[in-house]
């Protein structure tokens, strides 16, 4: 089912997905492009249905399904918000979606996947218990497995939003969050292709440095206990993730946890909206100056803004 | 300098303080939508400069003085957004801003005027010792008072937001939040002078509630000691404003404290923006539904977004 991940393969999951996500805003800041002395556009993803650009890739893989193949459901396992987009998906097909998702999921997260109407089965919190419990369940069901990100119709699905980022303005410099690297490859490969002179710069946690250690090594490396406040970006990079990026990206660097909150923070103060730790990954890294952006055009993926309003950062670290 | 306050006078405004100002985007919700029956339309004022509304009214006070007067400064008392705003507008026009604070004002509040260079001089936290106080730097430096609510040429660029959003939107509702009544003047008399049929209400903490009994006794009754979270709406109803509010608005409706918490999260949860307490006055009038809108086309004035993010009230709360 899968397909080549291409603009074209994007421009068609924009075309089917269209119906289902809002054309999210990109939105600017006098203050934010004063103190970084570059012009900042945010795309502003934590306005996605479901709050992330997850429900882009989901919907797609979802929608691009036969419909005998479909109705006998689809799969994932996964605590974040891929799992929320999937049960959404999956509603407005009107088929089951079935979530794995480890015991210590937090609460916030579980309540997500309920309201749209997901199944959840519960796991002992390791990736062996995941992966293994959710192979159970789709024997028994017969249901689809929709990888959070290995899957390329769910990247080409993310790739939508650079494609509506580049149709509302013109940048030198993409910075997107790597996890998994769904949205890093969609991204890579549509700002590349209608861009050829783009820079497309990923930004990882320090903490979770998988990609960043593999981009250098040319092969896949895997850090074990990522101990990341950005908890979106705490799964290694996937196999035919890597191949793509290692094709389409010019670097990746990394931000500590400091920077990372102090980002976000920086942008709920200053832009009035909320992002989760993940989303500000890409602007730690303007903070840390760990890039040069002097007087360039600079686009940043704001991805999701899922947050539990009980535990902020800034105060469980007081 | 005053001029009567009608739609001419709104324009004006608008064109005046036009490159100053954002035209800020006006924000919809599917989920609020569904959970409130009715079509929600938010203008986002937490986007706006500085933060508030508060920046509009300000930028065509200080706009509409003439070269001489303006040299000498303007001056206020206030603690909150307006402080900010009269701070920023001075420095736009590059005259001085007097601003005199109660020595009881939170720091993030001190720090926005200080930002924008304003000169805080700070008094005791009484009202009397702050009129005292901004007189006796008036008599000092020949600055010219500028009243965040009580002046006309205030309450006309608090206008702007009303016809800013009915350019946007049509809708059969306005419901705004009411302090010392600049806005609301501005917003009411925009809104039925554009449509006639339009109805007005505003919504004011139980705890505030002077301009609800005032409205209701048909003449100006105070609260002494309001004890509310929505730290913008502490202000009695001004003079001058009473007499607007008695002409254009339809009514004037009051909300528990626990409500104003209540739709503050649950906008920050939903829509992932910020907006300060005083914002999510209306939202709480929905929530408790003390306004029949079902099937109705409503406009919310979300009027900032300025808070301490190290003292959410859920969090205080706990």
């Amino acid at each position: 089912m899968n397909t080549a991940l291409d603009l074209a393969t994007i421009r068609a999951a924009h075309e089917r997905i269209r119906p289902h996500i809002h054309r999210t805003p990109v939105l600017t800041s006098a203050r934010l492009d004063s103190a970084s002395a570059a012009s900042l556009f945010f795309k502003c993803e934590n306005f996605q249905k479901v709050g992330a650009f997850k429900a882009r890739g989901a919907t797609n893989a979802v929608f691009m399904l036969d419909d005998a193949t479909a109705k006998r459901g689809v799969a994932t396992h996964s605590s974040g918000n891929h799992a929320a987009a999937l049960s959404r998906a999956a509603k407005l097909r009107k088929i089951p979606a079935h979530i794995v998702m480890p015991s210590n999921t937090l609460k916030v997260k579980i309540r997500a996947v309920e309201e749209y109407g997901g199944r959840i089965v519960f796991c002992e919190p390791t990736q062996t218990a995941r992966e293994q419990t959710c192979a159970e369940v789709i024997a028994k069901t017969g249901a689809t497995l929709i990888h959070p990100f290995e899957n390329e119709n769910v990247m080409a699905g993310q790739g939508t939003v650079a494609v509506e980022l580049l149709e509302h303005v013109d940048v030198d410099l993409v910075l997107c969050p790597v996890g998994g690297g769904g949205l890093l490859c969609g991204t890579a490969v549509a700002a590349k292709t209608l861009r050829p002179k783009i820079k497309v710069v990923a930004v990882e946690p320090a903490n979770a440095d998988d990609a960043a250690r593999s981009f250098r090594a040319g092969q896949l490396m895997r850090v074990d206990k990522p101990n990341t406040i950005a908890d979106g970006l705490r799964t290694n990079v996937g196999v035919p993730n890597f191949a793509i990026i290692q094709r389409y990206v010019d670097d990746i660097v990394t931000v500590s946890e400091e920077s990372i909150v102090a980002a976000m923070r920086e942008i709920w103060q200053t832009m009035k909206i909320i992002v989760e730790p993940s989303a500000a990954v890409p602007y730690a890294a303007i903070l840390e100056r760990k890039i040069d952006i002097g007087g360039r055009r600079v686009g940043l993926i704001l991805t999701g803004g899922n947050v539990d309003l009980d535990a902020l950062p800034w105060m469980v670290n007081k």
